[in-house]
C-alpha cells in the first residue's frame, strides 16, 4: 500500500465538483489490499452544500410534475445502464463477485426504473399530490376537507452503508427525486469510490436539474449541524451509529425526519412439513446459503438466525454444510468463485469479534473463522473469511438473537412449535426480513401474521413460487424495506409510499370551491360551467368543472323487462314483482344497476368523432336510490380531473357522474375514466 | 390552600386502582385558589404498568375485529354522553367557562364516535388490514407482493397536555384501541383530577376488556424506561420536553416510535381582498377574538401571529380590539363570562414572562398583562390574565415567530405581497394549523400551496364556508393533527391513518395462494373452487375463493346496434364502421363497455330469490381490450372478500369479475360489490 499515490475522491456540492485539501486516508482493494483512492471531506462547507440544494435544486425540481420527474428517472436508469461496466468494473475491488455487483448495480437502476414507471402510473402529471377522499365536515356541504402532500424545502440527506455502493444511494434518490426533494448523498467512507463513480455518471449525462443530487466523499463534519425541520435524513448502516445519529442536537431540536434502516439479526423458518426430499427443504438449505455467500453476507437483510424444527436440525446442519463445502472463495474476477471478499480488513476483525461472541451459543457446524482456502488471491492480504455455519441447541441463549456477525454467518436453532417459532424470531427486537419456508399455508399464515409486528417485510417461499421468487435479502421497490426496533424502525420505498415520506401531508379545510382551486380536482359542491357539451373539448379546451347535464329519460316497466331478457339479467327483483316486493331492500321490482349506467351514457354521449377517444373504465360505483318503473332519470357530468400523458397526444380525464332521479335523489354515482385528444385534429 | 384535606388522586394500572404512597402535591382550582386534589405516582410499579398492558389488554383486544373494537367506542361514546355534566362540572375547576368544557369533553366524545364509525366504515371486519393493492413480482404470476398492517404488540403511551383533560387522552386512545393498541394514559398533573374522572366513568362502564386502558396521575417515574421497540410514545405538549423525551435513551435505543405535537406560533393571514366592509374582514377579526380567549388562548392550535395586508393593519387593530374589548372575563360559571382563567398561577407566570419577550418586537394594542377586570372572582388567587393584543409593525422581527405566550395572546403583523406572507409564514418553522381568509381562491390556493410544507392543517375561511366551517383551532378526527418541525413532526388522527400509525405495515411476498390464506382475500393466480353457484350460499357457507364461470355468449353486430338504440349511446365507435375505423385505439366497430358488463351479469346471474339481496355497486372496472362483433365473452366470478356486518343480519361481498374472450384475453375487469345475507331463511 501507498506503493504509488493514488487520487484523492472529489465530492460534488453546490454546483461544482470539489477536491478536498489535505492527504486524505487511504482506501484499499478489498482483495489484494491495494489502495484504490484517498478520502477527504476537508474544505466542504455543508452548510453551503445544504443551502445549495434548498435555493437551487428545490425550486427546479418544484416545477417540474411528478410524470417530468418520472420522465428523467427513466432516462436516467437507461443512461447508467449503458455505463454499468465501469461500475462493475471498480465494484469488484471492492471483493464482489460478478454476481454481487449485478446485484448493486442492475439493483440500483431497477429501482429508478421502477419509481419511473410507478410515477408515471399511480402519481398524477401535476406538482401536488392529493392524498385519499374529500372528507365532508357539514350537513350542508358548504365546508369540506382534503389531505394534500407538498415536497418538504430542504434537502434528504442520504447516509449510505458500504456494502451497496450503488443501489443504496439510487434506492433513497429515486423516491426523493420524485416526490421534488433534492438529495445530498454521503456514502460510507470504504466503498465510496465506486459511489463518486456513480455520481459522475449521473452528473455528466446532464440529465438532473442542478443541485437535485450533491456528493460528500469523506466524513460528515458538522453537516448535521445545519439541518432544518425541512430537511430529512436516511440512514443506513449501524444500530449504534443510528442511535448517535437520531439523538442529533439539530435532528431532536428540529424534529427532522429521521429514517434508519440498521442491520438486523433476519431470521428464516423451516415449516414442519418441510422434511427432506421435499421441495421446501431444499429451498430452505439453498436460500440460507445464498444468504450468507452473497456479498459475503455483508446485507443487512440477510439471514442470521435460521430456525429448523428440532427433529429437522442434523439434517439441515448436514444440507448446509455439504453446500457450503462447494463454495469456492476467492478473487472475485476469477472464474468459478462464488464468494468474494469482506469490504475491508477491519471488517474481518469485525466478523471475528462477533464470532466470539456467537460461539458462547452455538457450536461451529462449517467454517474457520481464521483460515479459508481462496482461489487467486492472497487470504490475508485480502479480506477473505470462511463461510460459518453455528449450531445453537438451546435458542433460548441471548448471544444468537443479539449479536450480529456483518458475514457469510448464521446460527442454526430448533423450535417446536408454532408459538415457539413466533417468540424466538421476535427475539430479534426488529427485523428487516424474514422469510418462511412451508409447503403449508396454514402455518404460513400462523407464522406471518405472529411475526409481522416484527418485520418490514416477510418471503414465504414454497414450491409454487420458487421459481419466480426474488428471494430472501433481496428488497424491492414497490415493497417496504425497513423494520422496526432494533432495524431501525425505518421505511424506504414501498412504491408511493416512499415517495410520500418525502412530502408534508396536510389537511385542507375549504369551500368545495377552494378545495377545487387548491387540488386542481372538482369537488362536489363546487361551481360547474355549462356551455359547449365538454366531450366536443380537447384537453387544451377543457377546464374542471366542465359540465353537461342530459335527461331526463323515463324507465318505463317495458324497458326493465327488456333488459332482462336482452342481457338474460333475469334476477328476481327485476322480473318478479312479488319475489321483489319480498326483498327487504326493494320491495318491488326495480331497474338493473346496468340499465341505468347504460342509460345514462345513451343521455350523456356526444355521438360524433370528436376529441373523446375511448370511454376505458368506471371506478367508485355506487347506487343508491332503487330505480323503479316510470322513474325518471337526469345525468349530470363533470370534468373531476385532467391528466394529460407526458409521451402522448392524449390523456386521461375523470368526469364525475351524477344520476338522480325526479325527486333529485342521486341513484347512482361514479367516475367515468375517459381517453381524450391534447388537441381536435380536424 | 389546605384548609382542609384533599383526596389523593389514584391511578388505574395493572388491574386496579392504586392510591400512592406518600402525601402528594396539591392542584389548585384555577378561579379560587383552592386545592382540588393531590397528586403522586409514588409506588406505582411502571415496568409492571407497560408489561400488564402488553400481557392482558394487547391479546384481549387482538381478539376483537376491527368493527368490534368500534362497536364498543361507540358504546364509549354514549356511555360518556350520558355522564358530560359531571366532566363539566369538574371541568369547570380548570378555568373552563361552559363553551370550553363543550370543546373538550363534546370534542372528546365526537373523536370516539367519529372513529366508530370510520371502523366501521373502512375498515374489514377481521384482524388484519391489508394496505394496497397486490403488487406483481413476476411475470409468470407465481410470486406476488401485498402490504399488510398488524397490532404493535406493545403499549400506546399517552402523555398528555394539561389544557384539554378529556378531548386529549381520548382522541389518542381511539385510534390506539381502533388499531388494537393498548393504552397508557398520563395527563398532565394541573388538571388530572378531571382525566381521572374520565378514566373512572371508562373503567366503570366495564366496556372496555381489561388492559387496554391505563392511567397514571402523577410524575412518569421511569415508565419510558421500559419502553420496547413495539411500543410508542406520544406527547403532547411544550416543545422543550418532546426534545427531552425524543432524546429519552429507550427510546432512541429501540426506535420506539415518538409522535410529538408542540405547541407552535401557528399563523392567521388575511387577504388584500379582505377589506373592512367584507364579509371575510368581518371572519377574520372574529375568528382571531375567538382563538385568543376560547380556554382563555391555551390551545397548541390557536393563532399567536395574525398577518394582514399592510394597509389593513390599523383597521384590524381597531376592530380586534373593539371585540375583545366586549370579552368579559372572570368566574366560568357565572353568567355572560366568554373567558375564564389560565389553568395555574404558574400559567400565568409563564405567560406574563413572554409578553416580555414579544414587547420587544412589538407594542401593546389591547390588554393590560399585569391587570384584567373578573366578574364573580378573585382576579389575583385565580389565574386570570386579560386578553393581549400586540403589534409588530417590522414583520422581520425574531420574537413574534420564536416566542409563544401559551394565553390569549396574538402579534399583528404587516405584510406587502403573497411571496412575503408565505416567507413569513414558514418562519414559524413548523406549525400545527394555520388559516387564510380571503375570498379570492387564486390567493388561497397560493398561500396554501407555498406554506402547506410547514402546516398539519389548514383552513381557507370565506363567506361560503364561514356558517359551516369548524374553524381555526379545531383539530377533527378526519383530518391530521400535527405539524413540522416546532409543532413536533408528529401526525395523529387523520382518520384511519392515525389507526396505522400504531400498526406495523409489513411487505408479504408469497404466491397467491399463501398470500390469499394470509390477507383473507382472495388475489387473482390463487386457486378457485367451483361448484354450487356462489350466489346460491349464504354468508355462513360462502368461502373466498368460490368461482362460477359463465359463458359463452356471442356478441353479435345486432346486439351492438339494438344496444345503441335501445340506450341511445349512439357513440360512432359503436355505430358508424368507418368513423370507428379511423379511431386510433379500435379501428373498428367496437361493443360498448356496459353492454360488455351487462351481459356479463346476465351470464353469472343466479335468477332466484336467495342470499344475495343486490349488487350495490361496482369497483375498479377497467375495459382492457376492445370487443369485436361475432367475440364470444366468458365471465369468471370469485368471492374476493367477505365482510360481515356486526349488527345486521347480511354483509358485504366482493367480487373479482374477469371477463374474456375466445381467445382467453381479458376484456374488462372488475369488482362487483353485492349485499349477502347471514344465513338462508327458508
Amino acid at each position: 500500500m501507498g506503493e504509488h499515490a493514488t487520487a484523492l475522491l472529489r465530492s460534488y456540492v453546490s454546483g461544482g465538483w470539489h477536491a478536498p485539501s489535505g492527504d486524505g486516508a487511504p482506501l484499499h482493494d478489498a482483495v489484494t489490499g491495494e489502495e484504490v483512492a484517498r478520502i477527504s471531506s476537508e474544505g466542504i462547507d455543508m452548510g453551503a452544500a445544504l443551502e445549495h440544494g434548498r435555493r437551487v435544486g428545490g425550486p427546479a425540481l418544484r416545477e417540474l410534475t411528478f410524470h417530468q420527474r418520472a420522465a428523467l428517472l427513466k432516462a436516467l436508469g437507461g443512461h447508467l445502464r449503458e455505463h454499468r461496466d465501469e461500475l462493475y468494473a471498480l465494484s469488484a475491488r471492492t471483493g464482489a463477485t460478478l454476481g454481487d455487483s449485478k446485484f448493486d448495480v442492475d439493483g440500483g437502476i431497477g429501482v429508478l426504473l421502477a419509481y419511473a414507471s410507478k410515477g408515471r402510473r399511480e402519481l398524477p402529471n401535476d406538482t401536488v399530490y392529493v392524498d385519499g377522499a374529500v372528507e365532508p365536515l357539514s350537513k350542508g356541504g358548504t365546508f369540506a376537507g382534503r389531505h394534500i402532500a407538498t415536497p418538504l424545502r430542504g434537502v434528504a440527506v442520504q447516509i449510505n452503508a458500504f456494502n451497496f455502493p450503488v443501489w443504496g444511494p439510487l434506492e433513497k434518490f429515486a423516491p426523493a427525486f420524485l416526490a421534488g426533494v433534492p438529495s445530498l448523498v454521503k456514502p460510507a467512507s470504504q466503498t465510496a469510490y465506486l459511489t463518486q463513480k456513480l455520481v459522475e455518471l449521473i452528473i455528466d449525462s446532464g440529465l438532473l436539474p442542478e443541485g437535485t443530487l450533491q456528493l460528500v466523499c469523506g466524513g460528515a463534519g458538522d453537516l448535521l449541524d445545519h439541518v432544518t425541520g425541512q430537511d430529512l435524513v436516511s440512514f443506513t448502516g449501524s444500530a449504534s451509529t443510528a442511535q448517535r445519529l437520531r439523538a442529533h442536537p439539530a435532528i431532536v431540536r428540529h424534529s427532522v425526519r429521521f429514517n434508519a434502516e440498521a442491520d438486523s439479526l433476519n431470521c428464516s423458518i423451516l415449516g414442519p412439513d418441510a422434511k427432506p426430499g421435499t421441495a421446501e427443504f431444499d429451498l430452505y438449505v439453498k436460500q440460507l446459503v445464498t444468504e450468507m455467500t452473497v456479498k459475503a453476507g455483508q446485507k443487512c437483510t440477510a439471514i442470521r438466525r435460521a430456525f429448523v424444527p428440532a427433529e429437522l436440525l442434523d439434517d439441515v446442519a448436514e444440507a448446509v454444510s455439504a453446500r457450503l463445502a462447494k463454495t469456492t472463495v476467492g478473487n472475485p474476477s476469477s472464474e468459478g468463485v462464488r464468494m468474494g471478499a469482506l469490504a475491508s480488513l477491519e471488517q474481518r476483525e469485525e466478523v471475528r469479534r462477533s464470532l466470539k461472541g456467537l460461539s458462547e451459543a452455538g457450536r461451529l457446524v462449517f467454517g474457520d473463522p481464521e483460515h479459508v482456502d481462496v482461489v487467486d488471491a492472497d487470504a490475508e492480504r485480502g479480506a477473505f473469511i470462511s463461510p460459518v455455519l453455528l449450531r445453537a441447541d438451546d435458542p433460548d441463549r441471548a448471544e444468537p438473537h443479539e449479536v450480529e456477525a456483518f458475514g457469510p454467518v448464521s446460527t442454526l436453532m430448533p423450535y417446536t412449535s408454532t408459538e415457539q417459532v413466533v417468540e424466538l424470531a421476535a427475539r430479534g427486537q426488529g427485523s428487516l426480513a424474514g422469510s418462511v419456508v412451508t409447503g403449508d399455508p396454514a402455518f404460513a399464515r400462523d407464522v406471518v401474521l405472529g411475526v409481522a409486528p416484527w418485520h418490514g417485510r416477510l418471503l414465504v417461499l414454497d414450491a409454487d413460487d420458487a421459481k419466480e421468487s426474488t428471494g430472501h435479502g433481496s428488497p424491492l421497490p414497490a415493497l417496504v424495506h425497513g423494520g422496526p426496533g432494533r432495524a431501525g424502525g425505518g421505511e424506504e420505498m414501498g412504491g408511493i409510499r416512499g415517495v410520500l415520506h418525502h412530502m408534508q401531508r396536510t389537511a385542507v379545510q375549504a369551500s368545495p370551491k377552494v378545495l377545487s382551486a387548491v387540488t386542481g380536482q372538482w369537488v362536489a359542491g363546487a361551481p360547474r360551467q355549462e356551455g359547449t357539451h365538454p366531450f366536443r373539448k380537447s384537453l387544451a379546451e377543457l377546464r374542471v368543472g366542465d359540465t353537461v347535464v342530459a335527461g331526463p329519460r323515463r324507465v318505463t316497466p317495458e324497458d326493465i323487462a327488456h333488459f332482462a331478457e336482452f342481457t338474460g339479467d333475469t334476477f328476481y327483483a327485476h322480473t318478479d314483482e312479488a319475489a321483489a316486493a319480498a326483498n327487504p331492500l326493494f320491495g318491488g321490482i326495480v331497474a338493473h344497476g346496468y340499465l341505468v349506467v347504460s342509460f345514462a351514457a345513451g343521455l350523456f354521449v356526444s355521438p360524433e368523432p370528436g376529441p373523446v377517444l375511448a370511454n376505458y373504465g368506471l371506478e367508485n360505483l355506487r347506487f343508491l336510490t332503487p330505480v323503479k318503473p316510470g322513474d325518471e332519470l337526469t345525468v349530470t357530468l363533470t370534468c373531476k380531473q385532467i391528466t394529460p400523458r407526458e409521451n402522448a397526444d392524449y390523456g386521461e380525464v375523470r368526469w364525475d357522474t351524477d344520476v338522480t332521479n325526479a325527486d333529485g335523489e342521486s341513484v347512482a354515482k361514479y367516475d367515468v375514466l375517459t381517453l381524450v385528444a391534447k388537441e381536435v385534429t380536424q
